[in-house]
């Protein structure tokens, strides 16, 4: 099981928070992930888009008055002037999608670690150039696909990786939603407002805010890689910008094919994100809202239930893991799985955490997902070669 | 709930079999759906290709040895001669595929009603040709989609079609199956063989046998008519003849959009036929292998599981059930729900069961998709309206 | 897989029905399950206990007028007139149970194969004296714990025998209904009027309706037998006359112990039987209402599901199941596993089936146990010895 | 929904803990629940039994060296001297049982705050003595009856209390775990050591371990008190010194009955409590592997699904969700929550969660609970009132 006591944290890392102010569902989410395991604590915040705003929110936080900047610039900037062993270690960056791309160029150019809200950036060029200013840093930075920190997530990863499901052929995966159904980026919902605005959430709405969640899993555990996409793109609520559902059929390379849906019109769905992977000797199941359960059908056909913590799990599932089978793990534990990984490597712990946190590379494959279903989506499902 | 207490069955029809000998699976099926509610007596057969096994499986199933023929055309032509009230009133073809054409015209235009398994026929030409035979003739002709016998998927049309979840947005539909994972066809299991080979079989392999059923259950539920559908047609397992998968995007008309996966290569999948719908305000989803319970997600968004039986279930559903919630049915008594409907049928007897039986249209819609599928895979899935 | 081609079925057992006329649930249950494989026809009936009502029944259910008599008395005397080859080789008694006694005796002296509904009778003695009059006649005798027909229910009975557990230490076994939540006898629901009126239902209520069925697949599965129990007994509805509730504290010979309750005022529960066998390696559950699947956790602690058809299963299993994996078998087939066992035993087959079916012992037994709780209920939960 | 923003949470609280260093599991489980919502701060130490291993504890966790203890005793001592506003605020005492009540008394006597685990003390002369102690000092005492900060156990509570499934009848609430099956205290497994030691765990082992959680449980959903009960209380695992398994009928105040099963020797399970409330119109059931639905029953006899978060939740479940519904929270939410409403309690917030958490009276009646199962089970399962 995880290390959760603690040793060699003597040292918590500091990290300051850009975006993520009051009601701001998913910068909340950041923070109890990453004070989890009390290794890092918010000791800076450029936390909303306005100067007052942001300062209320870092007052309402905690912050010292000199740490809660009014803008992301100051703090890089402020930040970079402090000592090292005082300034922050990390920036964590939760704000809508059109401002990923300046702040955390920025902010590795500045020399800072960085954990980073998907989709990453809003075009592959933007990526490619991000990627090539993370490599000339050499900072550690996170993309917090967050529904690989889950530990059945990871042991699913190494049963494929190790065979024992044979080889690939056929992999579903779909991460369906109920929430925008009706058109509620017309009512005061600040989240619905931007992820349906192009201005902000880019050239996807359903798809890059779920979508690439569902393309990363499938990459994560069958580590398949797509050589061809064919989308059915949709927008079914009439007057909304953006898409809203998805239905892809996907082949890989090596012959292994797919269909990846997604859709935020599903009505009463909560957070649906389902894989389902089937080899030439075996198969996985794993559903996100029970995420305790991984099902494995075996290759004599036995169906089996592998549990968190329980009996026959892989190392990197265990490291994932901090309490025992039985007392459920769930969003927020795997989700500081992640920020466990990339605080392992900006400390340079070597660990299974830090070799399996979601990178640069991962962020820059999801924007190109994105862009591919958008273009065949407008080709009327023609196929896009990756 | 049903009568089945044998209310006015007091003249059981007669039937006879036309295929469904010794260690033929479905055979039996039809045999223990039609004995099920005691209305209906087998009385004759041809039940092999062959006059020996045929003549030797008829005495096994304990027919008179005059009633036990050699083929289906002197089965035909006797019980033709026999004088009414003796001779059976309707046949029941379980043959493989490329003996449905022949069999169940000269059976229509012989004046027998006639209870045929899916696919109905090879073509749209063969489907066109039997379906005007059959409104010729006016006798009942009823074909095995037997999933639609099941209460709660009759109690899900009905509520889709009253308006219970909205407007029909998305559609996903899969009917799994891991049997075919390995090359089967070269062992002895029959049944293998004959779905396997295009001679047999006819264009299509997984499709034929189970996606066909997949889109009935579509439009059984939701009433939705295909617009047009892009298929992704595959077969995984080297050296097989016809298609063991495939993955469709389907648009209906008026808007509605889904996928259609089928697939007999899904490892230890059993027969594993889902169907979600997901409305402007509500959704349902049911499952085959669990088929007493529906779920259901209100406009409130409160999820509810329905159970046959149960409380606040259409009249429909209760006329296919027939015993108390929580004594489980299943297969059979759904297979046998199509029976009485169709028995009814013959008898004049008005019933939600005679109304609700599948017949020679739907049977010609199902070859139609299975053409559409099968095209639109030949072309890389390009749309193919229907 | 079992055999339902209906192989050396040529001759079918006739029989007569006693009680199950119109509107009888449990009389059609029984009729579908000697139905379904085809292997016995129902040739003659005393259906209800006035004559009036008795011949209308025969008259619906198709019975020759001649074989359709006003009591069953009637019918044992004229039926045994009948000569071999015409006269019905067994009587299924479904009536109340007040009447099981006096007319299962008269069938079985008259020499009748019995199948019986249980509780079998009201009292030790009289089990006493029936199980003597069985073994005097030699006949075939049934009583229709029908849920040891399950597939499953055989399959776990194997594996606890085999071993495959360890030595087993905890049960736990429940059966709650909610149907008795409300005073439904103060209705006109005949089955709700006799099975909470002691001169017709027996000194238990609940305890002999469903309690039975739990001990009776405790026994079935894990073969313990019981040392002590302590029973709180309890008449929850007011004015209600028998007992609509009961738990129960069982000690097994050997060391094992469990909990057995059941209750018909569990509100909105169906048919809910459930049983939990924990052993010193391993361990099994079942439901009831989900039948085809058996949930097994091994000795390395992994959960594994089997499924009725599936990989593994015992001969006994296989002989019970009719149609393949994933197209789910219920209760009517259940039932119908009853019957066949019966009809091979009173053909002289030897089968697995005619080894299974509960006999006059396990109704025997049945009769101790509802005695024992009703004892042990009045003496506020004083431990009796069985 | 909670706020999460730490709102107000400008002054984090500072804690102590004892008990909880390295290896001991349900210290770092207490140390995650306090650190979630960044309101509390470990800011001393006394973590283990021996000085040395105390004080290398609590460097590891990085304390400061002159708040890293040797003693408890020392502990209280010491942070008594220290001023307000620098001294700690509460301790969190995770010690085995044996040593709960001394330390406990002297630190509420010392003006501390209290939570600590439990069961609270080894007797009801303790717990009277504790809560004099508590009542006179005024000092805020949680007992972490962890299972009641689940958000779904709180909005269960609320649907009782609100009469929405009537007068309740029927209780059967279980707690199975397998991992004392085998004699995991002949192992270095230290907690199967300690807690299957009379010295240190008190009169009891499972019932005093996990069966107070399921009295707890039951009381904080339903509020019936016990009026009687009668225990066959049992050690399987040959060679144990205290109980492994129990079987309780219980007799509630007004009439409701219900069992309480509890166990570690049900092989394979790991942390398998499960509540089911049946009431004269409706009934809930919650699992705590699965803590994020709660099944309900309505007065219509409609099956509802009710979701963490989701539609029609009282207040204080919202209180006590972070996250949106699908985002599963589990284990360490929910022992969040009762830090959180002790931490309000102690800042005098007012909220439905410092209304809420498991106070010194739970402990209390806790006590009381194992010793009255202790000695019905001496008796042979004899009724013992409460």
């Amino acid at each position: 099981m995880a290390d959760t006591t603690g040793s060699g944290a003597a040292q918590p890392v500091r990290y300051a928070m850009i975006g993520g102010g009051k009601d701001a569902f998913i910068g909340a989410v950041h923070r109890m992930a990453a004070a989890l395991d009390q290794q890092a604590v918010l000791t800076a915040g450029a936390l909303s888009s306005t100067p007052e705003k942001a300062i209320a929110s870092a007052r309402e936080l905690g912050l010292p008055s000199d740490r809660g900047y009014g803008s992301w610039e100051e703090l890089l900037e402020k930040e970079s002037a402090r000592p090292e062993g005082e300034r922050v270690d990390f920036v964590s960056i939760v704000t809508p999608n059109d401002t990923h791309f300046p702040i955390a160029k920025a902010a590795v150019e500045a020399g800072f670690h960085v954990v980073l809200d998907k989709p990453m950036v809003h075009s592959s060029a933007q990526a490619a150039e991000l990627t090539a200013a993370v490599e000339q840093s050499g900072v550690v930075f996170a993309v917090t696909y967050n529904y690989t920190g889950y530990p059945l997530v990871r042991h699913a990863a190494d049963m494929v990786r190790g065979g024992e499901i044979g080889e690939v052929r056929k992999v579903f995966v779909e991460y369906h939603q109920g929430w925008l159904s009706t058109k509620l980026e017309d009512t005061d919902l600040k989240q619905a407002g931007w992820r349906t605005d192009p201005a902000r959430s880019g050239i996807a709405g359903c798809v890059g805010d779920i979508g690439t969640h569902a393309e990363n899993l499938v990459a994560t555990v069958t580590g398949l890689e797509i050589e061809a996409l064919a989308a059915d793109l949709s927008t079914f609520v009439p007057g909304r910008r953006l898409d809203d559902d998805a239905a892809v059929l996907m082949r890989y390379r090596g012959g292994a094919k797919g269909t990846l849906t997604c859709s935020q019109v599903c009505w009463g769905e909560e957070n649906n994100l389902t894989l389902r992977v089937y080899g030439t000797k075996g198969a996985l199941a794993w559903r996100q809202e029970e995420p305790n359960a991984l099902r494995h059908i075996d290759a004599d056909g036995v169906r089996r239930e592998l549990t968190r913590g329980g009996p026959g799990l892989s190392a990197a599932a265990g490291d994932a893991t901090r309490i025992p089978p039985g007392h459920p793990e769930a969003f927020i534990e795997a989700f500081a799985n992640v920020y466990r990984g990339a605080l392992d490597a900006m400390r340079g712990v070597k660990s299974s955490l830090a070799e399996r946190f979601p990178t640069v590379h991962d962020g820059a494959r999801g924007v190109r997902f994105i862009e591919a279903v958008v273009e065949s989506g407008q080709k009327d499902a023609a196929w896009v070669t990756f």
